[in-house]
């Protein structure tokens, strides 16, 4: 098998990139180690930022996103059981996220990928990625129980965290850069209409939680909870009240309850593989980093990947120069810094750590009276969770 | 011996308190533990706030200031070998900081304390405060080999974080937050003309270095060294190095070289005490709280105390409401955190900590990138330099 991309991956990122070369007039095969229901169905991010949607809609993929996405102008923070309201377009000029599961992006570019795109191959498992410091490099895989190999131009690794592709970087030549947070988010998913018509971030001196929601009638939400928590050690009704009590506020809005459908923890890391090239692939989305959940940004993230890979394969196509290409890395890592970084402020702005001081409880008070009293703070915060700019 | 307000403490707190009540024709008297030429040549802090600044013009102790202070309109930050400028009265709406020693003010403030203030013992030593909470509080003291008590209406602790005051509020009562850092800064003061003519902050992986100045012959130079270090463990000819090779830029800027004149080491600690208010006495600057130097807010939250006590015992003895003085606590502890934010985030950003991980070094770094490229980001440092709203 041949073609000029071989893409690791039908998440977010290797969807979208196959999506933005088959416009771009350049094939691609995409191998995904899952099947198609599973990919359709995982649980992941849900907030888009204004540059995603933007993407997503150029490359005809915003129709359902248009209809059933909610745009969110703003969040609200809650602490000390007071609220403010961080107003997106008013801070930024403009700019606005987009609440829309990263399942149903999925959806959509499968759909079209299916439909008039390049060949998406489901439980193509790859195996390895070779001669990827050569000119023609080689993925290994397994499909329908035999084994093939897929030869290519360039390898575009989108396969997350835990896939092959970052491996084929050798030791020697990477570095990474990682911390893990002493708590973790169970989330839920629960048949209930959102109880706030925006996102509310909640500091409370009993930990972290988030209200959140999925579409007009079914609410999300999330609650610190110690690292390495069982999602079962928790009861629906210890939930529901947990929520209750760190989201209390002065002017005593209620949280509405609803029967839970979903229950689950996520861990919280940040980590960066550098560089996110070597010779003739190139890692995107979470196969070169991740974020802990708290500023949305992993999803969006990728889809920057992904757009300045292709924008660099189309560079290369048309003009003979692979100076974008080689500056790949380090254009996506200065957003991806960007992001880590937000991400861990947003991250440590709101959740206590169990050894967290006195001294400790009140910073994390000031820095959010901050925000809610400086422009500047507020705008610094707005542009950052709208998003840095693409590419 | 009796008056309205008695002051333990002649450091800038208390000099300005008495200066601020003398023009408001209330009386006090103030006791100092050590003797005039130590209070006039301690050196400290240098840096003065737009707001502090004000304020001395307004009492009438701003000539020698306007005369030989430097004004500032930025300063520098230096890392990852580059330079960026943080322009303060073009992110702030025209607020700048003033060069200007702490030692300078306090001279400025005794000479017209003696001249036409009320009672200064300089050698006076405060034992006690006695009655805090009754109507009649009183101060015992040690002056001239004698035991004598000032009995007051109120008390203003300006003693310092090691003074007798803090200890006045009971325990019981007391709520204190605290941090330490596991570095310090190695002083110098040097015989050369500053190299360059703003303040430069560095971050490098060596260690933080700060390149100040007293006037434009005298350099204040500050590297980041283990918390515990004794000044003798540095040469001069090391010091002068390592502060070359911390603050080296791609532009090849070098650092002018002097004879070291004064050689010392500061400690880095938060700390803060809350309340700032025991029935009669109030806590001022240092006694109540203490920033690492990072951010140059020490002496500046001391103003704004005493600003924010002289006005609420003036509003007392004109309307005869105490609101103010019941809301003194309250309102010094907005701003003081703020402050403390502040000096905690800008001494993170710029010193690497001995347990630093690879990825807290790429934070540091990504935040400076932020601060040089974001608008929103360099407003909301600028704005806090320069300084929060008195009061």
């Amino acid at each position: 098998m041949r073609t000029t991309v071989g893409i690791i991956g039908a998440g977010p990122a290797g969807l979208l990139l196959a999506r933005l070369l088959h416009r771009a007039g350049i094939d691609s095969v995409v191998l995904e180690g899952r099947d198609r229901a599973y990919v359709e169905h995982r649980q992941r991010a849900g907030i888009l930022e204004q540059g995603t949607v933007d993407v997503l809609r150029a490359v005809g993929a915003g129709e359902r996103l248009d209809r059933e996405g909610l745009r969110h102008d703003g969040i609200e923070l809650r602490f000390d059981r007071r609220r403010h309201r961080v107003d997106f377009p008013g801070l930024t000029g403009g700019r606005s996220v987009w609440v829309y599961a990263q399942t149903e992006v999925c959806k959509d570019l499968v759909a079209l990928q299916l439909k008039e795109g390049g060949p998406l191959l489901f439980g193509a498992q790859a195996l390895a990625v070779q001669g990827a410091d050569g000119d023609r490099p080689r993925i290994p895989f397994r499909y329908q129980g035999r084994e093939d190999v897929l030869e290519c131009d360039y390898v575009a690794g989108c396969d997350g965290f835990w896939g092959v592709s970052r491996g084929a970087v050798p030791a020697a030549l990477s570095r990474t850069f990682e911390r893990t947070y002493p708590y973790a988010w169970l989330g839920i998913l629960a048949d209930v209409a959102p109880s706030h018509d925006e996102l509310v971030y909640t500091r409370h001196d009993r930990g972290f939680a988030l209200l959140s929601m999925r579409s007009p009638s079914v609410s999300r939400l999330y609650l610190q909870v110690p690292a390495g928590t069982d999602a079962e050690e928790w009861s629906d009704e210890e939930i529901w009240d947990e929520l209750q009590r760190r989201c209390e506020t002065t002017d005593g809005r209620r949280l509405e309850r609803g029967r839970i459908t979903h229950k689950s923890v996520t861990p919280m890391r940040s980590f960066v593989h550098e560089p996110m090239r070597h010779g003739r692939l190139f890692l995107a989305g979470d196969a070169a980093h991740i974020v802990p959940p708290t500023g949305a940004k992993g999803l969006n993230l990728a889809v920057g990947d992904v757009v300045t890979l292709a924008r660099a394969l189309v560079h290369e196509k048309e003009t003979g120069s692979p100076d974008l290409l080689d500056a790949y890395s380090a254009t996506c890592l200065r957003r991806v810094w960007q992001a880590e970084r937000f991400s861990y402020d947003m991250t440590t702005l709101l959740h206590p750590a169990p050894d967290a001081t006195a001294f400790d409880g009140r910073l994390q008070q000031a820095r959010l009276e901050r925000i809610a009293s400086s422009r500047a703070a507020g705008t610094d915060l707005a542009e950052a969770y709208t998003g840095f700019p693409l590419g």
